[in-house]
């Protein structure tokens, strides 16, 4: 089994809000089908999520009743992303059936206390194929906080112990700094938990789930659960159907 | 605390796949807005889930692998309904938050033996309005089976006892027998254990969850657990906001 993240910066515009990336979603789905393998799909919310929590501090957890409108908002939207997610894979025949976070997800201070596995579990083993992605989801302590979609990639790894991890992203792999900022950023085929001081996070714009750095500790965590935890390009044709099938791709390998 | 069954055939075209009755569901969530009260929303599928539904056999369970994708497909076609009725709700003032029963709930034999009960009660101390919906759900002897709002309805009832259980149907009541067929239908004001036997269900036309005698069973069970349990007209401006305020009203009170 493989777990696949599609990256909301891949699947949606970034700085508009509610807006798909549809020729991408379409492509993915169809190279996820094209693999043959049994996946699990996670997502992010990209535009649908982050720049209305951001608006409204959803990232902080409860601050003030202005918020409890925007918690039903933001669920909302990316439910609407999570439905044409759904469409896309139904589309490139495979039998989608989405989980929202919101619903089978507990945070508790921000960290993932209680996911329904069993419910990911019978799905698959009736050939389907569960969507998940980042959400807006109950928190014990803050009533409510963000599920971001690579702690769900983290809880389903330790689960699922799946033969491959691979996050589709809007970059060929990591970088020795910023690739859109830093001229001679260069790709790192592999990065550990040795590496990963040699990187330069700083230049990264935060998003509401935790930025580069956060992104890069959590992949070094997942990879102890999996023969194999790679981020690929997702906006080259081609990458995330050779990752799938485990042939070689450009991109970055993370060791645990 | 108030449940409110939307009937699928008040908000949806009963014979047209996938088709929104729009002007309804606004007023009715307008309604909901306007009564003030604490309100658990469930809503009918429809002929976004009964059509499709049927002419794969959905309610039978697992019968063999060509029904699979359409269990995908009517899931898919649900979410899309119970998304306008969040919008709806969302549009009225009420922060709705939807649980999809795919995702929360557990059948055995046609039977719901588990639903958490807990997370709609959390989103409900927090000021939020709970929306859940007839859905296609895992089944543990039939791998999947047919969830209907009437026995979520149940459910609810028995874990919040609340102050009325309101089912919003196309019709004025419960008649003595069918009134869109039969001249001499009478209105029953009143429909209990002893009484259930003069009405004539024969004529009505089976749906996918078991036509108006095993929903007048249900109703039965759910007045056990609510001072009030009624069924009002849908169509009718004003009927549920009066109900929602416990003011007289055209319509069946079921007793237990």
């Amino acid at each position: 089994m493989h777990l696949v993240k599609l990256g909301g910066s891949v699947i949606t515009d970034k700085a508009k809000v509610t807006t798909l990336r549809r020729t991408n979603l379409v492509r993915l789905a169809g190279e996820i089908a094209a693999s043959g393998q049994e996946v699990i799909v996670v997502h992010g919310a990209g535009s649908f999520g982050h720049i209305k929590a951001r608006k409204h501090r959803l990232q902080e957890g409860y601050v003030d009743d202005a918020q409890l409108p925007a918690v039903s908002e933001v669920q909302r939207d990316v439910r609407t992303l999570n439905l044409a997610v759904v469409d896309a894979l139904r589309r490139a025949g495979l039998r989608a059936i989405s989980l929202p976070p919101s619903a089978i997800a507990r945070l508790d201070d921000g960290a993932l206390r209680s996911l329904d596995i069993d419910v990911f579990r019978r799905y698959r083993d009736l050939g389907f194929t569960p969507v998940t992605f980042g959400d807006v989801v109950l928190d014990a302590r803050r009533w409510f906080a963000i599920c971001s979609g690579d702690l769900l990639m983290l809880a389903l790894a330790e689960a699922f112990r799946p033969e491959a991890a691979i996050f589709v992203a809007d970059v060929d792999g990591v970088f020795t700094a910023d690739p859109k900022r830093a001229k001679g950023a260069k790709l790192l085929p592999t990065v550990g938990p040795g590496t990963i001081g040699a990187i330069d996070t700083a230049a990264e714009t935060d998003d509401v789930t935790g930025g580069l750095a956060g992104k890069l500790e959590r992949m070094i965590a997942i990879a102890g659960f999996t023969e194999r935890c790679q981020l690929v390009n997702g906006l080259k044709k081609g990458r995330l159907l050779a990752a799938l099938r485990g042939q070689r791709v450009v991109g970055t390998r993370v060791t645990p």
